[in-house]
């Protein structure tokens, strides 16, 4: 039986369906896998954070969140910030869901080395840390013998990172190309059914994909993030989102979606990259799709990619309805993976 | 770096297309992952077999089984039989691609026993031993601290049972539903265009993809054994292909595609599996799939599953264009997996 300490650092929605999931699996990890853990740390935003060595209540800790009490009524041990959560928690995994900040990447990326110095392993499902920070993190992470994984920075918990790491060995990354974007693919859906863009904007806001300011989605910027963190890992070429060829989806016309689908085609919003040597064409702009494509039946908030290896043919991964669970998911596996045969 | 001795018992078009996958990747396995290779024997149905403990010049085993000359010429060291020659090889990696035998998988659980015994990982291309020794071949290699791998005998190369193996911890697989026999689909796909059943059968003989008898593909055998051995290895449910519910396409006429097609929909031959506690629901049979369906947009000789699991959405892998090389390379990748870590 192996005992893990973890620590949330950040728990809005994703934390807390990691939380469930968690305590859903408590039994199931013992019996499959030999796993016991106990939550050592967890810090909020906005209802303060707790540490305890012993460990705390998880389920407690979790209807404090859902009910957006002060989380510091769990201990008296005060927590002054994040950095002194992270060295003081004792956590040998650390969970990090702050908010991303695409500009640098920053604080996510020093919290995340603070958990490797101290021989945490490094969970994220921030992606400006792995765009900014991949060559650091994951050098970092090897010096320490810790693991720095982020599984559900792209496609929420599908697994894209460890298909590479584990499941394709010996296998070179030629190009991809998919839909990656939840937010802009459900806008065009609506809109196909008739919806304004304005319309379709305010209802994906109101089913809460996309933030009060969804520029980050319609101009481009959340795709041509993932397509940087994707070059960076698979490819292990140094792109920075700025490098990727942008073009967003507010040029798209009611009248335009609707004259696609009277011809049997659609618009996504298409992110690829292709590679020849050390260079890399890197893209996100509308296209429009056949039916034959496989990208045709990515509906709603449901996402797709393709692979071009050396030694396939096209293999594509399509993930539908993803939530705040399955990118909980992600950070959950990647938690097993990096204890696998520890 | 790390040596290992590789045997190829069986050396057709997948064996042959290994080998040649070995030869251009050689260099990089050298450079990336610190591994350098030698065969120590080949053994072929009908042209002879060598075995040295020296190690064979691999490039000359392939041109000669590529003129179709005998490979006994390699070597004075004589081979008996496929027993004698897994016994006396000497490898520390078994490749088994002796033709499959749907009905008792034998001999080549025979085969992998013997490897496995000898201290060999035995890997095969070969559903037989999978629907009818799962268990026992899984549980002697790891009483010999060997591996039993075979991601190519579904969907070819894709990444299958690797992909639960390794990237999908603590997910519980539910049920599944795709298309995985390429035969039938290549068939269903022709006739689409008006071929009648009896030239797209020819059709795909032609091309290779169908035996001389296609009854296998057509009457869903095929398909039915490729369920059994996703229910068996990834629900660990054991279930024989004779337990699939089954129905093949010959019952389908031009007519009935076209009809389909006026109204948007094709027909597949839909391989599913749905678990309630330890009860499974099999089944094998044709049906009508919208263009709203994932299946819709699989053409050809492209294969597709969709895994329902308890920690993701609905999550499926699409394989297009397979080959020899393909299959070659689930095996290539099994080898790497198979000696990972060691």
């Amino acid at each position: 039986m192996r005992h893990y300490k973890l620590a949330f650092l950040g728990f809005g929605n994703v934390g807390q369906a990691l939380a469930r999931l968690l305590l859903s699996k408590r039994q199931e990890l013992v019996e499959r896998q030999g796993i016991t853990f106990q939550v050592v740390g967890v810090a909020t935003s906005r209802h303060g954070s707790a540490i305890s060595i012993e460990g705390l209540n998880l389920e407690q800790a979790l209807a404090l969140a859902e009910s957006g009490s002060d989380l510091g009524q769990l201990t008296t041990q005060p927590v002054r910030d994040n950095f002194e959560f992270v060295t003081a928690c004792g956590a040998d995994i650390l969970f990090e869901n702050t908010p991303v900040n695409y500009a640098s990447g920053q604080p996510a990326i020093q919290h995340l080395q603070a958990a490797l110095t101290n021989g945490m392993h490094a969970i994220t499902a921030n992606k400006g840390p792995v765009v900014h920070a991949y060559r650091d993190l994951t050098k970092l992470a090897h010096q320490h013998g810790r693991k720095f994984f982020f599984e559900s920075t792209v496609m929420d918990g599908a697994p894209i990172f460890s298909l590479f790491r584990t499941a394709l060995p010996g296998a070179t990354l030629l190009a991809f190309r998919g839909v990656l974007n939840s937010t802009t693919n459900m806008i065009l859906s609506r809109m196909e059914m008739g919806e304004r863009f304005e319309d379709a904007v305010r209802y994906t806001q109101q089913i809460g994909i996309a933030e009060t300011d969804p520029s980050g989605d319609i101009d481009g910027w959340d795709a041509a993030i993932k397509v940087a963190a994707l070059v960076n890992v698979l490819m292990e070429i140094p792109l920075k989102p700025a490098q990727v060829d942008r073009t967003g989806i507010r040029e798209i016309t009611t009248a335009d979606i609707q004259s696609a689908r009277a011809k049997g085609q659609r618009y996504k919003l298409v992110c690829s990259a292709v590679r020849s040597g050390d260079e890399i064409q890197a893209r996100v702009a509308p296209e429009l799709v056949p039916q034959s494509s496989p990208l045709f039946a990515v509906e709603g908030t449901s996402s797709m990619i393709t692979f071009e290896t050396d030694v396939l043919g096209p293999l594509s991964i399509l993930e539908e309805n993803p939530g705040p669970d399955t990118t909980a998911y992600g950070l959950f596996a990647d938690f097993l993976n990096a204890v696998r045969d520890a």
